[in-house]
């Protein structure tokens, strides 16, 4: 932590600051220069945020030094996690898991229908949502248990394993149960009470990137997760808000070597949220895959004008088919599989 | 709804989207310009936004006509509606209602000292956290249910209701017992397993403004809350996330008259978070009230060097008083009191 | 400068920063922490913002500690600056100036009908744009040089001074022999050769934030202007682009004491632009001036139904009389006069 | 162009809109809904643009149905555009053009040095600038007139054409003279005199996104070269402006995708102005070019700690040749060549 004091600050407030920390075991280097005395304390900077030093007498500006996140630091853990989701599946690795899927559930034939041909272009994972999170309380929330069934039963019949959206900690028992990854969605990313439930799963947790997240805030969240004991966490680039309406959100393509860069946990995206319109969907994820993601989770759906929720971003299966052909040789170029 | 084609769109495409809006119920209205074929599409949207039309073939862009929000709109309700806290507090009247307390409650002794200072000074509402969202799963997370106990003894004591955040759909029974005003915050705006809970209440909910989310979205969050049968939403404008890293938000104070435009329901204004500095504080605080906010919500602290959250947005008492005083006749050249 | 080295960082490394900063006349300080070593450099930080330190080998992340700007500062002039404009008109003293006028200058009967009720409802200056900055080529581009000595001859005829834009730097010599105040738009914020060529002159620069500058950069733009010689700017705030679309920007009302308090230059607000919609500008005016802004722009049109520009945002003559009656109040209420 | 009334708008209010229309020679459809009702006014939008129908008695809202720029939409050209910039390098077919040199013209030795490095890992055009629009007046401002001789003597013995910014309208013809592609920085993108000027060259200009500009906005500015009659404009992604700050900008993949479906022109991508650190640019060069980018333009430099700007984002001639290595493939994946 560096404490920059005013240009006027009396040796009396810099007496007061130095106390105050040395009593919370810090060490502090002052050093005064032309125009401003700086204070540098050393030690763990947790116990510093407790106190609000910018209140602190002729204090102008208050710098943290270190990253507030520990365990999903690189620094706690060199190498890249690996998570396991099923017997064959793994999130991490050589190889860019591909999950899809329609948006909602909206009955067993169809989630079958388009599982299968999901399964036949290559996507190993199955994504379907039971509690729907939407903006307006008179649009379409999703099957919900009823949802869930559906997608166990489709699971086991196509052998994929599967994501789904949990919203509420009173349900994270009940869809730990029927699902394989449980998804922590865009808007409950700074739902701490959420978060700290299913860090006491043991499931994978699908942790997507809020709205307006910094990317130091999506981590923070995903220590919550980990902090609880739950280290599956695989986090999910899905675009950002800005002024920019071209499209649903921008899709911050940096997040993916800049997670990559700071902590140790894979990080897949989801070019259908970030696009909202499927004619862009490949041009992202494509970008993705070139830009070192661990994964991709793809809207797709059979019949999109039927689609229950944002068949609009939705690809049909044969257009599945060909991006996930392209992938593999876009993979290969940066020495992975897909 | 509003349907643009694209330039080569067929007499089949038109068809199809007619036919299917006829099927909703809805009459279609065909105009061919020169470079565009449009179509109006008359009748309730809401059938219409459960299809996603964007996918029809020839659909170049969908625009909907109409606001998404039905109970909060002032379409619903001309009059601006009043929220009655308890006996001597309404929020909405001609009165301008001012809450204030600490960010979070930290021990009885001080809750009381800080109450006290804020009653005096003119505050009718008190607040303190007992439940606080923190960034950082190890950060002071609040006192909980003890921290609830403190607050009902202390608005007992000073005769002041109160005003508390519910961050979890389980303890709205127990907030709802101990606090007169449940605060939904900012990262909870759009969790709307929350909302249903509060809805379901008949207290007065604070619905804050989440970060990044726009006054249409806001409105249709406090409408979930009107769907479930509780009308008594006050919404709350603590700023916006922007590229504006000089206060901790950017405090939209365009929302006021925006919200009085479109809806029916009070709206307050927390200077303290969208400035994140004291100092900063006394001016927004102002630029609410000549604005039209029909309340505040200020932090305050009677030691900011020893708060346990937010010191150094918290106002002292004394500047409190100062403060309220001006805005007493700022009011009034605003045709209101306080 | 704080420079923050890597964990791995070693002795080398430190050494090597070191004997650069020495060279450039910088005192370094070194502190290890458990974590992390920090050097700080004391003096001054333009020399260190020539060189690169982020590349050399071990660096984590640097963090100036001063701010880049001297002339604008409050630590270079402690007092507020006042901008004489003409024989009776200041900006930055205890009275809040309002300037008036229509977006663009279209006929000489026009700007004088406009220009006499401005004057009659308070204005003091009358606003009137001759070179417009239009997102499309296809728009009226302003009158040029006819619209500047309209804008002479109606100035003259009403005794009021007036603010038009410049655009370009070669229209510099002539805008200034047509108008006491030139104005910098929100676009050319960051064009610094027009900043340069302003400054060469004696004249008052209105200059605007640009529609996504930080404070800072708006600071340090001005910081152009001082640096060739010319104190006369002042600052005004006109919304900033956000994700927001209710407004056509996001007023920043925060940057009013901001500015105030890093600054000794005077601000002014824009609400019109920010507004977008007359029937916000009103609230937009009131809020600024209970925040401490030292004068208005505001757009009116006698006529807006026939405005070559912005007319949705342009006040009728009564309208704008009735909010300069109600600012009065406002402004005495924060020890102002209008 | 679409009129949406307010509720209560009345018969008289239609009239005076269709009236209004009908003069300027468009034809109005009129849709009555239950709730609103709705003007369509077919024919050329610019006529309406000019009217500020918004101030309309009864007027709710404006909705325009057709893009407002022409010349740069796929409607009025299908083909992408290819802009020849030498006899051998061309930008916008199937080879992906690599634009590579230092931020800044420093000295003729160090561009040759860089030149001849870049030219050895595969670029084919030189940047480097004389004009250095820089946020801080004490900021090296480049070399100027200087530098321009230097790159115009370096191009001759390196046999590659290049690419540096002109900032000042008055300097377009010796900049032209100079260079083989003028840039119009991000500052300048709305610079419409400069636009204008660069207009009137037959000189491929490459036109940056403005950090905050909507893609329709940027889009907006290409029309004003291609209007004044040089349709040789290649637009630049390098990343716009948002919350979050790991990176200098926030790389706004989409605009790749989203350009190509709305105009012919191509589009290269500045990864080192978005990224803002060289560890960051080979991933967002790879995914640009897996998203579909005609061309890549990135700051290289072989003393990074001595550049005289932006050094903390250059790429060593080694890393660059690596990364040219692997854009390659990525490349053959989508169809391209490098």
């Amino acid at each position: 932590m560096i404490i920059v004091l005013r240009p006027g600050a009396t040796q009396a407030d810099v007496d007061h600051i130095v106390e105050r920390a040395q009593k919370l075991g810090l060490k502090p280097h002052i050093s005064k220069g032309t125009q401003r005395t700086i204070i540098g304390l050393i030690g763990p900077e947790d116990a510093l945020r407790a106190i609000p030093l910018e209140v602190f007498p002729g204090v102008e500006n208050v710098i943290p030094v270190l990253a507030p996140y520990r365990l999903v630091s690189r620094e706690f853990k060199k190498e890249d996690s690996e998570i396991a989701i099923s017997a064959n599946v793994t999130v991490g690795g050589k190889k860019i898991t591909v999950i899809a899927g329609p948006c909602a559930i909206e009955s067993e034939e169809r989630l079958l229908e388009i599982g299968e041909k999901a399964k036949a272009a290559g996507a190993t994972v199955l994504r379907g949502g039971a509690f729907k999170p939407r903006t307006s309380p008179y649009d379409f929330q999703g099957l919900g248990e009823k949802g869930l069934e559906i997608l166990k039963r489709v699971s086991a019949q196509l052998g994929m394993p599967t994501v789904t959206e949990v919203m509420d900690p009173r349900d994270v028992g009940l869809v730990a149960r029927c699902a394989d990854i449980l998804q922590i969605g865009a808007r409950n990313m700074q739902n701490f009470n959420l978060l700290k439930e299913v860090g006491q799963t043991k499931k994978p947790i699908l942790l997507k990137r809020g709205m307006s997240a910094t990317i130091k805030e999506w981590l923070m969240s995903a220590e919550y997760i980990l902090a609880e004991g739950n280290h599956n966490v695989i986090l999910c680039e899905r675009g950002i808000r800005t002024f920019e309406t071209a499209t649903r959100n921008t899709f911050d393509i940096s997040a993916i070597p800049v997670v990559k860069h700071l902590a140790h946990l894979p990080i897949i995206a989801d070019p259908s949220h970030a696009a909202g319109k499927y004619s862009y969907v490949p041009a992202l994820a494509k970008a993705a895959v070139a830009a070192g993601c661990d994964g991709l989770i793809i809207e797709t759906h059979t019949r999109p004008e039927e689609a229950a929720s944002d068949g609009a971003q939705s690809l049909l299966p044969e257009k599945l088919t060909e991006l996930l052909r392209e992938l593999k040789t876009i993979a290969a170029a940066v020495g992975r599989e897909l």
